[in-house]
């Protein structure tokens, strides 16, 4: 069946009737407006992403469910970096007239079982027809207290520089699917990161990070985030970049160009002080999250890096840029 | 000046420089997500549109300014339409390689004199790249004490179908731009439509509309969604609709038909009960704002539609469906 078939009620319909309620959300889908009841002494922190076929995602690499989770994932990712704690989404589809009802389906289905694990739901949205390819924008809220939000202005010189899991792989994962690959460890990063929800909320509410971002544009891009509005530098190690085997493997010859400048790991990278160093282990042990301190927070601007050998390192390309 | 000379961060320091500060934004621009402090004892309202070249607007057609503004009306309606007061807003961009910036700032100089106008801030978005035209994705947010939230869903039998303004404009404005008319009222109409703000909140604060809606899908289209959500039926008055001097000569051959089916208006379409008529008459006097009372909700289902002469009166066509 074609999308054409269904009709946009029809298709509001059929995703509205997937919805479960939750209390925070007084009024969902349906309305002009969604209405929201905020929890009580917490402030609203709010991100939205827009991604479009042919730029950030090709039909030809991904299925439509893993699609619909990375849609989602990308939005908490951000929320995470926040340490908010998620609670609502609004998503907004254009889609061609041919588009087939199974390939919604399956972004549907995408959406919601990531909405269902991360207990957010979807309050709203748009649905509309695209002259060119799919396009998807989603806008995520969630709460945090105020004293307890983590912003990438908070670094302070003489501060450990850390991360999640590995780095590298979602790019090393696209350059695979370019190569005709379409499964294996490194795709799957690619296709279907993880966002580290658990983990941002729990640095927060331990007051253990002093600045964070996610791990969009590659490890120096985000760090050089985090600088610029903390108003330090930072001095990376680049013998502590955590890599995955499987990336180890595909980047033989230079591990340090995707793992500094690759993006979309979707890793939490943020500031602690010295002295959490074994609390923040343990916290993140407990969640089975891989934990590397890769750094240090320094005097000045910009972000030197520092090879095992002692050796410079000059990147190359500093990340991802939508115009150039 | 092309967008790929400015780059994405470029383009976002140049929005970003043009944006005031309120006081319920604690985090704008430039974090992962904004942070929000909403006012105590107030609901979130939260809607999201989006408007795609080709489908919603076409650059041939309007200035960019003028699509600037009503990007951001076309949002701001749907919280008038809750009765909600707009506080912040989302902008996401996605533009080719080769838009040119005097173009995008002209657009943005529309987005930001309107939320000027409204009092609204932007908080945050997305800028990225699009391989066809330009799409742009608005998420707007406003506040009103739940009890004062007017849903779609309140009419009651016996209650007076009103609207603000004149129906049918931004319809005969669009027919007018597809015959090569590039101005006048009934274009303006459909270029830049005034969202009722104003008029929403009040109609909320002061408790007298028990449903509503803005008319962007025409009103029997409208007006149907408050009937199903409603359980009633509606009683349309053909000849109480009100149309403008501009409407009624393009339209001399059969006002009803653009009049009932058009969307765009984004006017409010409301009910009161029948004692409230003079106040709310009062009322939109004050604001300047004119307003018609155009049927009646009736038991049952669907929309009876009545003419001046007593003949019955077919919709050919009952609103805009996206895929169809």
């Amino acid at each position: 069946m074609k999308l054409k078939d269904l009709g946009e009620f029809g298709l509001i319909d059929r995703i509205a009737r997937q919805v479960h309620k939750a209390p925070s959300v007084v009024l969902g889908i349906g309305d002009d407006a969604a209405a929201l009841a905020p929890t009580a002494e917490t402030l609203t922190l709010i991100t939205s992403d827009m991604l479009l076929d042919g730029v950030h995602f090709d039909l030809n690499f991904t299925d439509a469910k893993s699609l619909g989770r990375k849609s989602l994932s990308v939005n908490l990712s951000d929320l995470a970096a926040m340490g908010a704690t998620p609670r609502q989404f609004l998503l907004g589809i254009a889609l061609p007239k041919d588009f087939s009802t199974e390939l919604m389906d399956g972004f549907m289905a995408g959406v919601l079982e990531q909405a269902e694990r991360f207990g957010v739901t979807l309050v709203g949205g748009d649905t509309c027809s695209s002259r060119s390819g799919l396009v998807v924008s989603i806008t995520a809220l969630g709460e945090q207290r105020p004293e307890r939000v983590v912003k990438r202005s908070g670094a302070s010189v003489g501060e450990l520089v850390c991360v999640t899991g590995t780095v590298g792989d979602a790019a090393a994962g696209l350059e695979l699917l370019r190569q005709g690959v379409r499964e294996g460890f490194l795709v799957s990063r690619q296709l279907d990161p993880e966002p580290r929800i658990a983990v941002g909320v729990a640095l927060a509410d331990n007051g253990l990070a002093t600045a964070m971002i996610d791990v969009s544009d590659g490890v120096v891009a985000d760090l050089g985030h985090i600088c610029e509005l903390s108003g330090v530098g930072a001095r990376l190690q680049l013998g502590a970049l955590p890599f995955s085997d499987e990336y180890r493997t595909f980047c033989a010859d230079d591990p340090y160009a995707l793992g500094l400048s690759g993006g979309e790991d979707y890793e939490l990278l943020f500031c602690i002080k010295p002295k959490h160093r074994d609390a923040v282990a343990d916290l993140l042990a407990g969640f089975g999250v891989k934990f590397s301190v890769i750094g240090e927070v320094v005097k000045g601007e910009g972000i030197e890096l520092v090879t095992p050998d002692g050796a410079p390192y000059q990147v190359v390309q500093k990340g991802f840029d939508h115009f150039q």
